[in-house]
């Protein structure tokens, strides 16, 4: 294979791969960075390419079939850095020693309003573990998109690792607001329901989810604003016992697996 | 409120305490520390009481009035630490600056194993938050207990802080190997379904759970151990698409919210 080699920390590319940990920069640089073998894998297989595929001298032989295998033919922008110079673009202890870095292009995807299906927005959701657990259970479900009110950005290094590569097959759109968001779905004609503890709401067990629908999940202290509670159309509360409330991750699970179900049923 | 002043990181029980993040420690002091108001206020609530309770000097005001109504009356090991104190004995960047250290004899629950009832079996889950999550949803859902081979611990600090109590209210057992988890569950007379992703594996949707039934859930990335999946009585599976596997706490938290439905049925 044809290696760039890399030898020095102070390698503008290098200052510019590592500066994609912080938002601002991944935002000016409009990329960020996946690290792992099988994320990278997954992006591939998934038809997405690239901009940079950067290898730890030290994992170079193990990780060569891997990426022979993988990689478009002619793929060029393959570097080879000195263990010590990948140790400062990673974030990760006990990295594998590969990084790629991809541009959100490859993220842009459409999102399927025109065949119904259901939608998730994460409102204010922190933990960058949780958004990249629902997007993981999001892209496994089937689910038509993922609405995001502040929180975690889902293309930071914890996120992308927690989303398993769903982040290339999720369509995600950003919203300042949650008024703004649901002024987008009453728009594009999809109901809004509240995932709230409120004693008003209806058991997931009784609901009956329209088409298309999307369901709000809000902040894992906080749950939802008052705004999103007020402004959805309906309320939806998972029954439990001992505990004051799930994890978002966890409630996201079980609303979009409830959710696929409801819509298998319909559709034969 | 009386409290014993702490000034020095040399302080031995501060050495102590912060020795307890690590687990040969935590096992050869038999205690654990617990960070965050929030979950001290949920165990006080389930009956148990801290062995001490450390708070640092610039959150001591801010914390008093909850203290003050949760711990019991003449409660006495209650420590002011000077904040620089108290950073070593946090694990957690922004910390509340309240740390509580429990005894294992807090979390030592009675199996109900007389009542019926699912229980799940972690084998080799390696993630502690996701061990946590699963023990939070484990006890919102009324499971009768989590039993693990190997993996992270489940009283770690990443662990605790993901399980948001849970750790004192959802019975835990430790086993050395599979083989003697299913010896055990069969001697109880416990079913044990592997969740798989096996094509031989009944869809969650069909299958019937028999009581007392145990859940199996493997390790992130390889899943469950040929011998687990080789000595479970079925195997099931939760239909997914586009991604190779849940993580595996969300994969808990669907069967769980399954079997507690599915028990709820069949009690009226």
């Amino acid at each position: 294979m044809e290696w760039i080699p890399i030898t020095s920390r102070q390698n503008p590319l290098i200052k510019k791969v590592s500066g994609l940990k912080e938002k601002k920069n991944r935002t000016a640089e409009n990329s960020f960075p996946v690290e792992g073998a099988t994320i990278l894998k997954e992006a591939l297989q998934a038809g997405k390419v690239p901009e940079a595929v950067f290898v730890s001298a030290g994992s170079a032989e193990k990780l060569e079939p891997l990426l022979r295998a993988c990689l478009p033919e002619g793929f060029s922008a393959l570097y080879k850095t000195e263990d010590f110079v990948f140790e400062k673009i990673t974030s990760e202890k006990g990295s594998e020693g590969i990084l790629s870095v991809f541009s959100y292009s490859e993220t842009d995807l459409p999102l399927p309003f025109d065949k119904g299906g259901f939608y998730l927005a994460l409102e204010n959701v922190q933990d960058p573990g949780n958004i990249g657990a629902v997007l993981r259970s999001a892209a496994a479900f089937g689910c038509g998109g993922v609405f995001l009110c502040g929180g975690a950005d889902p293309y930071g290094p914890k996120a992308v690792r927690a989303s398993m590569g769903a982040v290339f097959r999720m369509p995600v759109r950003f919203f300042e607001t949650s008024t703004a968001l649901l002024a987008f779905l009453k728009e594009n004609g999809i109901f809004s329901v509240a995932a709230t503890l409120s004693s008003q709401a209806v058991s997931i067990k009784e609901i009956q989810f329209p088409d298309p629908v999307c369901v709000w999940i809000g902040n894992e202290g906080q749950g939802l604003s008052e705004s999103a509670v007020a402004g959805a159309d309906s309320l939806c509360i998972i029954p439990i016992e001992n505990m004051e409330s799930l994890n978002a991750a966890a409630a996201a699970a079980i609303f979009l697996w409830e959710l696929k179900k409801k819509t298998g049923e319909r559709n034969g």
